[in-house]
């Protein structure tokens, strides 16, 4: 050995001194308990000032520095400034709101670090027991196959790569799309679809123009003659429709799409039926909601997400394929350097690296056992149902206030609605409205989502948060009404 | 309120008693210091025995459990059996070893849990300062566009869709692959690349057969000289050439392919060069690694990971563009209710959701934000020296002894060799030296990987790893020499 590795030869990334880390951390576990458990007492969000970012704006640390400080300086730059979503009173575009057994699982992900491409261990047998608790959630089959990915984005664009391959072939691996496939397979969703499908089928290759969007009901959910009607339009052009993405809770609205209806269209026309539950296929937990999804179980594949409406904390999405091999011939690929040992770490079930896009994988399913272990499913869906009551009780204050009007019917658990004086202009409303959202915001009092329906600036209240209590809408109510008049007034003046 | 609301309008899935949570936290705490503390002590990989899968498997849990037991069980079946990543001794495939700022970083994203999707907040400043560092440190110019992605898979998949779109003409993203555009654009890479662009390319709809494998050298670099004459050949054919993808780090081997020349293969052709550096881009830290890498700033694109060298817990992975505008243009879909409003939660800069797939994102730059700032670059840069200079260290071990035979040139950190006894046949050579490798793994001394190259199985020592001592490979060189003449002994017999 020479002298310089004789010098870092003893050196480690590890702390030189574990009693000072072990201090460190103890009091990171009071900081975190105390920022969680106080929650309801700090502001929703608050916009970080500019002296904190400029704090942030440093050039690569090229030295070392003790982690006391490196905590100190997130204590106070970064810790105060989160989104807010953990708040009780967050209710903006759609996602949970975190749970202890939730940061406690990344914790243990992060010390145990394993690598969940694949391999005997632990880890291994932990996600394919929260996928079979997934299925078994869905009524899938346990023959089906499933995989943890990011989110609802990635659930959908591994079931959509599924449906193109054995739609346009398997040999669509090997030779892309051809000129004899090209512009010509097409699948079908409602207006109303989230735009990650789209997304999705402009990266595989077959073009946001695939995508045949059909208008909505009244109810925002798909219309199922204009749906059959387009189908069999499409067939006389020449096109081969391949698959229909149905909505159960879309994101506008919390509609959720006729699923059986679309089932038996699937059945009858050859098509791949996929369902983007990335919202409401929790719901079934639910015993108020389980009934609107009646048919999810029919899916050929299912997305759906873990860090909304469960709560997980991000990241935790979900994908069920019913046709476990279709999965499989799609992702698979096995380098020499990861093929199978009968024996040892190399050993053991199907690599998850064979179901999906990712080689290298966290443990999330940790975070998903522990609390699935801790809370148990009808917790959850009692959580659900509260939430869906919430904005049934939010949607009775509206009717009770004339100057509050509701856009939208309510699905599952989501309310848009503005603040509404007769004699302005859909013009003037819409930044009044918006106005409203983003005072309530800076007064750091809630957080509440929007959207545009008809061209109309809708409050958007999606409550997806096991903290909200009903009260929290009395106050959102009565701070949008004084706002409202309080703008509309000087408006008039 | 009906009765139902009344029962659950107080419960929320946080714990009921927080001192009792908070006593546990503790106690997880010292568990995970002693844990990651005495790694060394432990046994690098055990096989997980039958009666503790046979816990894990149970149906959906219905009912709650108290955290304490949930931990209980955790610590009992799940944690003893790790990957063994974390181990000293661990050198299988190619994987970092985790940190505690790492970890504790991850802990706190879970605890702040916002979603890097986009948005005013803290979070959202971490990771542009994160791949602002990450710039600085490939040099790449502060205008290039960057993204923090799950990992080396993802990274090469978002800079090869950038590739696509860019060379084949932005309505791809309308239109799909066209009849025109059809089984005609074609890319370059060593028959060494790494299986993942393979899978990249066959789900944006290009096809494996896109992807012309150039034979390697001797040093399993990308021959230059056949790759130039393809190129030519493929042209003659009417094909388009549209990208080169160079690796920076061979998976087998190590191998660096010649950048500088590449990339102007790349200018004279008007080819897009990318650059899978999973494994070696961050090697430019090292100074010795640093030369060989030259010409990497030159790519378009770079795929590079921090779970693997920066020994970040997974998931960690970047990709870097130096065309923010056609990065930008191929994944930016803005839905109505993400439109972005001036002031507020909702304002800001670009959102991260249009530089990539995924919609929801976790806050992974905390993790590196604290790791960089602990340890800093030049910290980070002796490691990974201190894991070549150990290569080569094992390299002369392995010199030193008649029955190991050295089967690669040794590539920054990873050496292939093997057992080697003159009178048996290739075919006995293959099957000792997988059952060493067993014997190993399953004795917990070690963990090393195996690879395939010319038909030959090697033992494949990739030394990722913060924590190995020089001393670990006289101990593993001894152990596989023990069991090599064990079992050749016993063959002959
Ligand atoms: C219906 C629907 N699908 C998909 C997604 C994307 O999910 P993720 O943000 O987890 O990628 C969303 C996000 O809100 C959604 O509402
Ligand atoms: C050269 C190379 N590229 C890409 C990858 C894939 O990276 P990840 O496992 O982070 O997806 C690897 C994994 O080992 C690799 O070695």
């Amino acid at each position: 050995m020479g002298a310089e590795q004789q010098d870092v030869s003893q050196e480690t990334l590890d702390p030189t001194n574990w009693e000072t880390t072990r201090k460190l951390m103890h009091q990171m576990i009071d900081d975190a308990i105390d920022y969680t458990s106080n929650l309801r007492q700090r502001h929703v969000w608050e916009q970080m000032p500019l002296e904190k970012i400029k704090q942030l704006e440093t050039p690569l640390p090229q030295e070392s520095t003790n982690l006391e400080q490196v905590y100190h300086q997130f204590k106070n730059t970064i810790l105060p400034f989160p989104m807010g979503n953990i708040h009780p009173r967050f209710w903006a575009w759609y996602m949970g709101s975190g749970t202890v057994s939730g940061f406690l699982g990344d914790f243990w992900a992060s010390v145990m670090n394993p690598n969940l491409g694949g391999g005997n261990h632990a880890g291994h047998k932990v996600e394919e027991q929260v996928i079979n608790w997934i299925k078994e959630m869905m009524r899938f089959p346990p023959s089906s196959s499933g995989l943890l990915v990011s989110g609802g984005s990635m659930a959908n664009f591994t079931a959509l790569t599924v449906a193109r391959n054995i739609k346009l072939g398997y040999d669509v691996r090997q030779k892309g799309i051809t000129k004899e496939t090209a512009n010509k397979f097409v699948i079908y969703g409602s207006s109303e679809i989230h735009s990650c499908n789209q997304k999705a089928l402009e990266i595989l290759g077959l073009g946001a123009e695939s995508l045949h969007k059909i208008p909505v009901n009244a109810d925002y959910t798909i219309n199922l003659a204009t749906l059959e009607d387009q189908i069999t339009k499409d067939k006389n052009k020449g096109l081969v429709p391949f698959a229909i993405i149905g909505t159960s809770g879309t994101i506008n609205t919390g509609a959720i799409d006729d699923l059986k209806a679309l089932s038996n269209i699937c059945k009858r026309e050859s098509l791949w039926f996929h369902v983007d539950g990335a919202i409401g296929a929790v719901a079934v937990l639910s015993d108020i909601a389980k009934p609107q999804l009646a048919g999810i179980e029919l899916a050929d594949s299912i997305a759906l997400d873990l860090h909304k409406w469960l709560h997980m904390p991000f990241e935790a999405g979900c994908v069920l394929i019913k046709n476990h091999e279709a999965h499989k011939n799609t992702f698979s690929v096995i380098p020499e350097y990861l093929e199978k040992h009968d024996r040892g770490l190399g050993s053991g079930s199907d690599w998850f690296s064979e179901y999906g896009l990712q080689l290298s994988r966290r443990f999330n399913a940790l975070k998903i056992w522990m609390s699935l272990k801790e809370h148990g499913a009808k917790k959850f869906g009692r959580m659900i149902t509260k939430n869906i009551n919430q904005a049934h009780y939010l949607g009775r204050l509206i009717k009770d206030h004339n100057q509050l009007e509701l856009l939208a019917p309510i699905g599952l658990d989501i309310v848009c609605f503005r603040y509404h004086v007769n004699y302005l202009s859909e013009e003037k409303l819409n930044a009044i409205n918006r106005e409203i959202k983003l005072q309530i915001e800076e007064q750091g009092l809630a957080m509440i989502g929007y959207t545009s329906l008809q061209s109309t600036y809708c409050l958007r209240v999606a409550i997806a948060n096991h903290r909200t209590r009903y009260e929290d809408f009395d106050l959102l109510v009565n701070a949008i009404l004084e706002i409202g008049v309080r703008i509309s007034g000087s408006l008039n003046s």
